[in-house]
């Protein structure tokens, strides 16, 4: 006999149709107008900001880092309505091989300046390395545990496009605004492996370099040329067993400096060890921090040197767009790789290639007139 | 009674008019026709240079410094032709502060490579600051007393006039006619003072420091970076009761070393203690220079740094002049100015201000045409 499930007949396990249900979504949304919102212009952008009003320095600062045409000629008025009411501040770069406690130091840097020195805090980045990761939002405000809850701080992350000069640029004009804000104190956090820090270090005040002590090479990973930028070198993890390496590592990195000339600003940078974890050694990394302050505005350096940033700043915006147009022009970035060719083939001088392709882009800038 | 000399009658301080004299010059000098130095053709240049002709080789080198334009369009095509003769030789940049006994090393460096490995040498120089004591031609042939008299050897100052970007590229011009000429050895001397040492590093295979002991901050007066770009840094005056000074010394730089990041090549620079004057650890520097060329040759670093070199050459090239005729533009040289004070004056930001002379500077382009 045949199994009676196999019988056309046999509705054991047919499933019954139910009745139907009503969708879970109120039917009459999708008729609702959805809320737009306002588009503010230059004068509201920038009286709220002075107001104060973190979210519309939120949206202003989003302005800034959008790449849309528009957008970016509205960002440039608000910052330059922005530009009378900044400056008030002290910018400090961070920076530090990942792994060193960036962000632990920073949470407990930042409750300690606002504690001790009162003002606002103001923490940006600039990770051009972010464009992959697509920035890491949630990521740095929830290792900035305290910091990201408290009343006074605003932090935002590195934007997530753009080249590593368009990146920089963002993090500067976003710290104008901020200032125009009322944040006294500005912070800049960047990953100490590529040249993001002369990007930073072109933007502060006082650059602070985060060390870990023990590993020996102690600036392996750390690019050339960043200890020299350095205005203070604080050594993270001096803890229970580890104190006398930091304390070593303190020695070495003290001796490496002193083979350093002289900077700018006659300030001898200074070696601190200290504990992001454990809260050691806080408070003399921050008088150190403002005894530089109190050095540089009594011999006039501060001044100077924001000058000088400025300044570098045209050029540098200058020199880029330069840049950018000879080498993404489509004809020059077809000839390129044959003109490399033919000095690397010995085919042709260096010189001789540069003048070709030259030739070629400015005869087209003439002729598309 | 009057005084007889004031009488009018009185002839006794009169000169009289002596017998005239024949010029001192041959009179018949102007009517001689001025022995016209024939005006060689490119491919003549090329053949006394390949044949390794001294005369030809400096006129040729005069050609390439040159700043009138037709020399230079000959110059680039006695470099073209010959390019193929070229690269078959080892460069070597030599840097030190004024003081560390630069030129005396030089001299003492020179013969003992001709001595050790035969082959012909050549010394050039970059240092744009001779552009205001209009060379020290003299200053360095006398200096390097043995050398400048040694048959193999070819020096060969710094060009006397344009910026550091112009000097170092006729620098590495002179290296490609002076290895067609069968020169072996390179030595590019430079002032270790200045951005000279960058545009050195970016032509040369090994970058050799020379430095003093004793002075405490034993890098005073070298330019920030510069140790980062050594491959060997020689500490010289290591005689009579300095040995143990240079020792001590020799063991911070090495201490110092051991904290920057590993260098791309793969090598490891090494700090060694000499006296140029009394002729001490010459073989011991020399044996390093010769071990590192070993090692890059056989991991390959040797041909890459070259390629990277020459491709850097005409980017730096092209910047160069992107740069130059913008800056150089007189409309833009004239609005500078201005727009740099509404920077400073926080009327405009560092982007706007980029921004209108950008535009300035493409309409002008444009109309041109």
């Amino acid at each position: 006999m045949e199994h009676p499930e196999n019988n056309e007949a046999y509705k054991g396990l047919t499933v019954n149709k139910g009745i139907e249900q009503p969708s879970v979504v109120n039917p009459y949304l999708k008729l609702r107008k959805k809320p737009q919102r306002r588009q503010y212009t230059a004068a509201e952008y920038v009286e709220g900001i002075v107001k104060g009003d973190i979210t519309v320095l939120s949206q202003a600062v989003t302005l800034v880092e959008s790449l849309k045409p528009e957008h970016q000629v509205l960002a440039q008025e608000v910052i330059e309505k922005c530009l009378p009411y900044s400056g008030n501040s002290v910018r400090i770069g961070i920076s530090g091989v990942p792994g060193a406690g960036k962000s632990t130091s920073i949470d407990v840097f930042g409750l300690h300046v606002l504690q001790q020195y009162g003002g606002k805090l103001a923490v940006l980045a600039i990770d051009p390395s972010s464009e992959r990761s697509k920035g890491s939002i949630l990521g740095d405000k929830t290792r900035m545990e305290k910091l990201s809850v408290h009343p006074d701080s605003f932090i935002r992350p590195s934007p997530a496009a753009g080249s590593l000069g368009g990146v920089a640029r963002k993090t500067r004009e976003t710290i104008i605004l901020c200032e125009a804000a009322g944040f006294d104190k500005i912070f800049v956090e960047t990953v100490g492996v590529g040249q993001s820090e002369t990007a930073v270090h072109s933007m502060v005040d006082f650059f602070l370099l985060i060390q870990l002590a023990g590993t020996g090479d102690e600036l392996q990973g750390i690019k050339r040329g960043i200890m020299e930028m350095a205005d203070g070198i604080i050594i993270n993890k001096a803890d229970g067993s580890n104190v006398e390496k930091a304390k070593l590592a303190a020695t070495h990195f003290r001796n490496a400096l002193r083979l350093f000339p002289p900077a700018e600003s006659g300030w001898t940078p200074e070696v601190l060890t200290y504990s992001g974890f454990y809260g050691l050694g806080i408070k003399e990394i921050w008088d150190m921090v403002y005894r530089y302050f109190d050095f540089v505005r009594a011999n006039g350096y501060f001044q100077y040197r924001r000058n000088e940033q400025a300044k570098y700043w045209m050029y540098e915006t200058i020199n880029e767009h330069l840049r950018d147009s000879f080498y993404q022009n489509p004809t020059i970035a077809a000839e390129l790789p044959l003109r490399e060719q033919e000095v690397l083939g010995g085919l042709s001088t260096s010189f001789t290639a540069a003048k070709k392709l030259l030739d070629t882009y400015f005869n087209e800038l003439k002729n598309k007139a």
